[in-house]
This record gives C-alpha cells, sequence and structure tokens, in this order.
C-alpha cells in the first residue's frame, strides 16, 4: 500500500513511519518537509493531496491543544484545541476522500484526554471527544468501503515531561502506539477507537 | 433556588422552564428575551451574566449545528457546528463560574447524534463529542462544590420534522426530557451524560 503520514516528526509520527515502512510505502510529510502541509490551513491540505495523489490509506499523527487550568481557559482556547487538533484532522478527512482508493483508510489520532480526566485537560478533552464522536458518524457515511478509525494513546514513555500531569498513568512506548495504526491501516475495522493503554 | 435558562424557546427549553419552575425561580432567556443572549457572542454572554446577579444554575439549552450528508461538509461547517453548540455552551459555564453560587450548578444539552450515528450527523456528532468529553473533564476543575452535567435527548415527539431522519429511534415527549433537568440541578451528581432514550 502507498501511505499518507502527516506528522512524522512527533514521537508517535516517527513510530508510526517505522512501523508502517515494513509492509508499505510511506509518504511521510510535516510542517517542514517536501512538500510541506499545515493542517491549520486548508489550501495547504488541498496543497498536499495534489501534490500526493492517490493513496490507500492516510494517517494523521498532528494537532495541540492548551492545557491549561480551567479558570485560565476561555473560549479562544476551546477553539484554538478544536480547530486544530480535531477540525484540522477533520478536514484532513473530509479533503482526502477524493484520493483515497477504494477500500482506503483514515486514521485520526486522539489521546487518553477525555476518557480520563487530568486538571488542565478540559481543551483536550472536547477536542478528542470531537474527533472519537467523529470517527463513528464518518464511518457510516464514506464512499467506496473506505474506512475510519482513531487509535487513542495514554501518555508516551518518551514524552517525560508529561509524566508528572498524568500521575499513575502507566506511560506506553511510542512503538507499541504504533502498532494500533498498523490494524487501523491492515485490518479491517472502521468506526473504532482503538485504546492504547 | 434561582434558575437561569438559556434557550427557553424551543421545544426542551419550554419543557424544563415548566419542569423547574414547579421547585424554583427560573430566569428563562433566549434570543429575543429581556435581557437577551446570543451564545455566539461572547460580550453577549457577558452582558447577561452581569444583568443577572448571582444564580444556583445555569441551564442551557442551545446550539445550533449543521445536518448535511458527509460529502456536503467542509472545515467551515464542521467549525460552525463546533462553535456555536459545543464552544457557545462551554463559554456560559467559563464566564459562568463567578455567577454561580457555591454548590450550584451547570446542565449542557447534547443529543442522540454521535452514540447513534445517522446519515447528515457527522457535524453534529462532532459537537455532542466535544460537549460530552468536555463535561466530565470540567467537573473535576470546578470550584466551590459546583456540578455540571449534560443532559443527551434522543429524538423528541414534539420534532415532527425530524422523525424521518430517525429511523427506529422511538421519540420521548419534551416533558420527560425535562425531567432530566430537573435531576441535574436538584441532584447530586457531577460529570455526568444523562442519556433520555
Amino acid at each position: 500500500m502507498r501511505v499518507l503520514l502527516i506528522g512524522a516528526t512527533g514521537h508517535i509520527g516517527a513510530a508510526v513511519r517505522r512501523r508502517l515502512a515494513v509492509d508499505h510505502e510511506v509518504v511521510a510529510v510535516s510542517r517542514s518537509s517536501e512538500p510541506a502541509v499545515d493542517i491549520a490551513d486548508p489550501r495547504s491540505v488541498a496543497a498536499l493531496f495534489a501534490a500526493v495523489g492517490v493513496v490507500d490509506a492516510v494517517v494523521t499523527t498532528v494537532g495541540s491543544v492548551p492545557f491549561k487550568p480551567f479558570a485560565e481557559l476561555d473560549r479562544a482556547g476551546f477553539l484554538a484545541g478544536l480547530g486544530h487538533k480535531a477540525v484540522g484532522q477533520i478536514d484532513v478527512v473530509v479533503q482526502g476522500v477524493p484520493h483515497v482508493a477504494d477500500g482506503g483508510s483514515f486514521t485520526v489520532t486522539t489521546g487518553v484526554v477525555g476518557r480520563e480526566q487530568i486538571r488542565t485537560g478540559a481543551a483536550a478533552a472536547a477536542a478528542n471527544g470531537a474527533l472519537e464522536y467523529f470517527v463513528p458518524a464518518a464511518a457510516v457515511e464514506l464512499p467506496r468501503g473506505i474506512r475510519i478509525n482513531a487509535v487513542s494513546p495514554t501518555v508516551l514513555t518518551e514524552a517525560t515531561s508529561y509524566h508528572r500531569s498524568f500521575p499513575g498513568f502507566v506511560p506506553v512506548p511510542a512503538d507499541t502506539v504504533a502498532e494500533a495504526y498498523a490494524k487501523s491501516v491492515d485490518g479491517a475495522q472502521t468506526g473504532r477507537i482503538f485504546i492504547v493503554d
């Protein structure tokens, strides 16, 4: 298969790139690659698909959200998280459908915040909730047998700076998280949230 | 108790107003009331709280989302639904905290689309998911014993124009849905999604 991986430079993206490259041709892009993509900009997403052409799978491992105490979050903070992490990845799906082969797939990335609660996590929870309800909703409407799933990892072993914000959350190596993306890309499931805890 | 009800004119809002008025003083507002409020405008939300003063509970039964086939939804459609129904209600909570008495509560409104899938429901699902993950996340951070819950009703008996889009969904009268708001306002629960099916 030919797989477009958006977000190839983070801990998860790098691990997914290695894992999917075992079986597939991976077109790995980021904000600084050639071609580059910024999921905050719909024209950038359109230009990426025009440059890359038809693929069998699209994987997104991108999206930023503000982590702040609830009392410091405002409307702009919630909109920023929902706009970037949720709608940014959703727009990759919306614009990507014509560029994905019959029976292909989309895989988006959510995260543990939302199904678990942490202080400073309200905006991240909203963004993850938007994505985790979007995925089964889109699954029933995608054409030509195209599938869609989400991967929802807990905190990563490699992301040591976050560990203190997640007390009692047992970290998982990025290489383990990457297996869930292989399950989504190579498997038969659709409309699923693959939790990696 | 003194309850601020935002969205007093819809099927649900009117029923909630009747139900809560049995036990409470209800300050019922809408876009055309005096004072009025438009949850799309943060200054309007701020002006409402300044005008109303301290309340024991805030209930929102407002929020619009586009219902369109997936192929007709674009980034703007998802942003519109998330911005109005999700962030509009979230901003009422964010701005409302200083105006809610110790031990008071917020109750927001989501809906069946998301936990169930319908064609044309992808943007509504995203908005409901954002809210249904926000509620437990906010619950762990709200100060002074303030609680927050969501009510997630299925299709309403009174909303006959929607019935054809929800095949096999057994409609529920708005007066039954209104009981879930009483449970949230008068009960002890927090961080809960009260499903009314």
